[in-house]
């Protein structure tokens, strides 16, 4: 059997066509933040979201036109905006092992940063020249913002229902998946079948890659995550290891006190949920929306992208994305 | 001589209609935040801007199409989502006499809420239907927060030369008010002429705005205003009376000293410059910029909307909008 090419591997040239790009955010800044910006937009993980992108153009053309490098940069630059406003709330001082602007602006040029890289993922957007792209794209950063939202305001009500988590997870990372691979789609012209399983597929791996994430956060390790165990937790963050963990005790009422006591309350109940079966089985929905997500590509021709695409559902739950 | 129509007037039915699109974003809004949104967007002062991309595109067609309406409420819904954060930036308590979100709510929230209506700007804008109109606003979203930065940067730099003061200030309101009539001509299907004529008009009367309201923050009273005048000294904004104060004196350095002494020191030199000529200088400018606003009216048709633009440019000097 060979081996399914690696999507990132696939899409390398064009990344950095991307990465190019993104970077004309700090080249055309003002002044003092010039640097900053570039900062910012070049400690970007694996620029995962992009790839989707272009993926999905993959299909139907060999190397992506400008308007589907302007989307997959449009994409990866509203994720990178919603990262510096979510450091602000979280008040993070590390993310991805570098220290956040917030840690060296104050909060008023750290939200107006932020807002100049929406203004700049909006501006690529456009540049797409595609109202449907630019509508989507407008609906998914509504999507995300009210994701936020919900999870502020739901911060520390521990006992939410299991049905409150897919939404939730849906705004904060599938829907942009799904943009992501729609619009490159859309671009691509695909027929709508394909169009819909390409959306379908970015959806269903996004809500994995999330519960993957959520999963990390009790059980993995520190060093290889760049940040502390346990964090949904201490900001009250309800993600499904919890949600399960809690729905098995004898006493939830118990478990619920205990993390009121604070940090070492916090702690015992990251342990707790560790060494529960309640992150199998979350691992087993992850499973089960990867092979979904598998599944979704069907309607695609056969080639690289579909295979590596159909890969790339699998490193997510090992964890290699 | 028969009185000019009042743009407000002429154009309240569609206003009418903005003002229940704008109100869909509270209505459609997650639940704690439902209320939050219709008092942040009710709040919203004369409703200058939609008013504008309604009067420019009053000359092609007696009633807004629903694409207008929807612009209209972009840009309208723009400026609010900014004024969200500006008070966020300011620390500002008190806005138009009404309490800010930002004293009731903690920061996070209230950049999320920003958030959230900068992307329901965004969506309005995508209704449009219109590549130039969405390009357009993206665009202004970046000139608005870069000048924002520029503002925020060059905080407490006494010695601005005037040159630093216009691209700000048009990137602050002109940029805005040259985007809504610009959009206005766009979907009325001006020709290019009237269209550049209609964006010029925009730039020139928002430029005689902002002049007048930096003035008022020397010169005017503060039950008029809504809030304590020398605002801008405080947080350390050079506008042009300033500018024109500093210029004429034999010591700037002991005016700068005094600036550094603190709210005594500051009271001090807005009643010294209310006092100078400076005032009189800084309206001298406006007043040629609303008149270059009204001649930028000529290759427009004679009628209701001709006549009250310029009644217009003429109430903002008498600051009767």
């Amino acid at each position: 059997m060979t081996q399914a090419p690696n999507l990132l591997d696939l899409v390398r040239d064009d990344l950095t066509r991307v990465e190019a790009k993104m970077r004309t955010i700090g080249a055309h800044a003002y002044g003092p933040m010039a640097e900053a910006f570039l900062l910012l937009l070049g400690s970007g993980g694996k620029r995962l979201r992009p790839a989707l992108a272009l993926a999905a153009y993959g299909f139907y053309a060999d190397r992506a036109s400008e308007k589907t490098i302007a989307v997959a940069a449009a994409v990866e630059t509203l994720h990178t905006a919603t990262l510096v406003h979510d450091d602000l709330i979280d008040e993070a001082l590390v993310r991805r092992g570098s220290t956040t602007l917030n840690a060296v602006w104050n909060k008023g040029a750290t939200v107006l940063a932020g807002d100049y890289i929406f203004a700049r993922a909006a501006g690529f957007a456009a540049e797409t020249d595609n109202l449907p792209v630019v509508q989507l794209f407008a609906e998914t950063l509504r999507i995300i913002v009210e994701g936020e939202l919900r999870q502020l305001f739901s911060s520390r009500q521990w006992r939410q229902p299991k049905e409150a988590y897919y939404p939730r997870i849906f705004a904060k990372t599938a829907s942009l998946f799904a943009a992501a691979t729609r619009s490159g789609a859309i671009l691509g012209g695909a027929t709508p079948e394909q169009e819909q399983a390409l959306y379908d597929y970015g959806n269903h791996f996004g809500l994995a890659f999330q519960i993957v994430d959520d999963i990390l956060d009790y059980a993995g390790d520190e060093a290889t995550l760049g940040k502390p165990v346990g964090g949904d937790l201490r900001q009250g963050i309800v993600t499904l290891p919890f949600f399960y963990y809690l729905s098995a005790q004898p006493d939830p009422e118990q478990v619920i006190a205990r993390l009121g006591t604070g940090a070492e309350g916090v702690a015992a109940t990251v342990s707790a949920v560790r060494a529960s079966g309640a992150v199998e089985l979350a691992f087993s929905e992850a499973r089960a929306l990867a092979d979904q997500a598998k599944a979704d590509l069907a309607p695609l021709p056969e080639g690289p992208f579909k295979a590596a695409l159909a890969d790339l559902a699998d490193q997510a739950l090992a964890r290699k994305v």
